[in-house]
């Protein structure tokens, strides 16, 4: 099946075409800076590329220019729009409504339309998105693939705050979670690499990214998550602080006289690796830092592993112990630094390293555990557009159940 | 030595006259509701004690009344205030600056005032009720014990939250720990009770009181606590949420439209055992609660031992595997169900109970693991007033440097 995944944000429009069958990327591209100075639109198909710097005022005309791409006899992977069989839209937050992959109708854009409180930086691009999508392509599925959907597994003793039950309830305040998609795509291929059925298996899986989270697996379903309600929590992360007393924020205000707006603003874009180090919010950067000697990349990456070697051993106590901890996404794919530093010295917990095959994976996937360590430690890379292209097409086929919490 | 221990709130004062040598109580009291109508004292000495309900104006009027009980014919325990060797004062808060207990000096009030704005909420009491002390015993050392002082260290990538650099550092804003004069103590008597030196051990503490908290210690030091900055963070307690996505607090203000003020109230007075069961902020009650078949209440139960197992993972692979687990405090010294909550289905972390030794257990000390268990888990019961005591005596003595930091 040939599926259209698309990721709209806010100023930004990602596509990928796959075919699900072969599990090639016919063509990929992205539109940058829509409606603000400076846009760009690049695609890729094999080796074709092209980069256009023209302004971008809407999304509607950067959705234009990926039928443009991908219909051109030159750079193209299509010639017809009907060859498209499904167009997979990726969905950052389905609250507690959705906890499987959507068809879309004119009750699902509601019902997302609902959740727009709950994630008012995504959800709306997301919308935007998919109206747009479905002008340009009105003949097919259209899917949305919800981010916080793997999750909806978690209990509630792990999903509920402390908070007066009454208001947690009547607002939805909750733990959601996010990183699902990724999460769902890696869990199936370490199954997969294993050569065991994942309903046997009681998984870690840190997704390091420049959004960090890291999930409990038990059997193939989420049951803890690091992020939360938002998307602020858990470990460290690339501009974002993660775990926070939340007396800070109070105290920040009052006694500093910081607007809540502010604040919130520096927890999301002036924190993490960024805030700590001074320097950067890429580990690639922060790691060379170290290597220089600079004093603030090393507490970044100190601060790092140490809140990350924290979840990993509490992750292990949530599921009665583990059998298999993932590492995925950027770092996890591409750091062995990171990845060494985190299982160092957990030969209590049933983690002992191969270092040599650690060293040895470098954005490719496979075993980093020694033959006797207790646990299975795996190097899994990631793929979220396969992933909701894998889903998009289940769901069109029906072998998903499109599922509507009341 | 003889000691008069005293711990000043903002609107109450509790006190106890010990004997360090002989680990006697010879007398204790406290004055509730000062400057409050209902108002009441109370005095015990022995055998003997007496309540009185009459108005306490102030704190100067409390203190006037502990040393006319103390020194009372009848109900008291001394003859003379010049049998006081010392006084020792609970303070919440010494922030950076106090990393040990402090002889008290004019210059240490001064620091302690500039620590107001870290403890807004305790220290101004703590200062009240060291002048008010001075003023009726004006010819005996004062000491004051620090609860965050055990805490000073943990080492800097643990102690730091992942905010800008800078802004941390020129507000002090750091993880600071609480409840630091009980884990000391406790600790002390879990090495006395294993019959090991306390350097041999690497221990984790959980002081599961109305206010509760967990500590990693290696070797009599402690390395990370669930309480930080202020009072809010970490394991749930009797009112307090305990650890909660930040966004929740920008989302309530933001969508709800509810005051800053009255979200820091809801989460330290509303929301932990209390908001979650809607029934009572004590663990004794909720557990009935549970017997009687109420499901908020098993909720609570549920939430709060998730929390307490994820601390104690998350503190194994801190300390790179521990060897003993401690159960202190109101909670932990006298719930059976609570501790084996805990400590179900963690042998993957090393942990077995022996079901029969913890049920015998309920407000005593003692061992609770299996023989076979690679963790010793250890019931211990606390007494901060004899660990403020014992200081406070070390300090008089010279055995304990006083260390202020510039």
């Amino acid at each position: 099946m040939i599926v259209l995944v698309i990721n709209a944000g806010s100023s930004s429009l990602k596509y990928q075409l796959c075919d699900t069958a072969t599990a090639q990327v016919l063509a990929k591209g992205s539109a940058a800076r829509i409606a603000e100075s400076g846009a760009s639109f690049s695609h890729v198909a094999g080796e074709r590329a092209f980069t256009l710097l023209d302004p971008i005022p809407s999304h509607r005309d950067a959705m234009a220019l990926m039928i443009e791409a991908l219909l051109d006899p030159e750079h193209g992977a299509l010639t017809g729009v009907e060859q498209v069989d499904a167009v997979g839209h990726r969905a950052v937050h389905g609250a507690d409504v959705f906890v499987e992959p959507a068809h879309i109708t004119p009750e699902v854009i509601d019902k997302l339309e609902a959740c727009v409180p709950l994630a008012p930086l995504h959800n709306p691009a997301n919308i935007l998105g998919i109206r747009e999508a479905q002008r340009v392509l009105p003949g097919v599925p259209h899917v949305a693939v919800f981010d916080t959907a793997f999750h909806a597994t978690i209990p509630r003793h792990a999903y509920l705050y402390a908070l007066p039950l009454e208001l947690s309830a009547s607002n939805r305040i909750r733990k959601y979670g996010y990183h699902g998609t990724s999460c769902r795509y890696v869990v199936e291929r370490a199954a997969e690499m294993l050569g065991k059925p994942v309903e046997s298996l009681k998984m870690i899986v840190c997704h390091l990214g420049n959004g960090a989270s890291i999930t409990a697996v038990d059997g193939g379903r989420s049951v803890e998550t690091s992020l939360g309600f938002g998307t602020m929590s858990g470990l460290m992360m690339g501009t974002r602080a993660g775990d926070l007393d939340p007396a800070i924020i109070f105290h920040l205000h009052r006694e500093l006289g910081m607007s809540l707006e502010s604040i919130e603003s520096m927890l999301y874009h002036e924190s993490g690796l960024l805030g700590v180090s001074g320097r950067s919010r890429d580990m690639g950067a922060i790691l060379q830092g170290v290597e220089a000697g600079d004093e603030r990349c090393q507490l970044a990456l100190e601060m790092f592993v140490h809140r990350l070697r924290s979840y990993i051993g509490a992750y292990i106590a949530v599921l009665g112990g583990a059998d298999t901890l993932v590492f995925t996404a950027g770092i996890g794919e591409n750091s062995e630094t990171v990845r060494r530093l985190a299982c160092a010295n957990l030969e209590a917990l049933g983690i002992r390293l191969d270092e040599g095959a650690n060293a040895a994976i470098h954005g490719t996937g496979g075993r980093i555990s020694a033959e006797d360590s207790p646990m299975t430690v795996l190097v899994v890379p990631t793929d979220e557009e396969r992933s909701i292209a894998l889903q998009t097409e289940a769901v069109v086929q029906g072998t998903t159940m499109l599922t509507i919490a009341p």
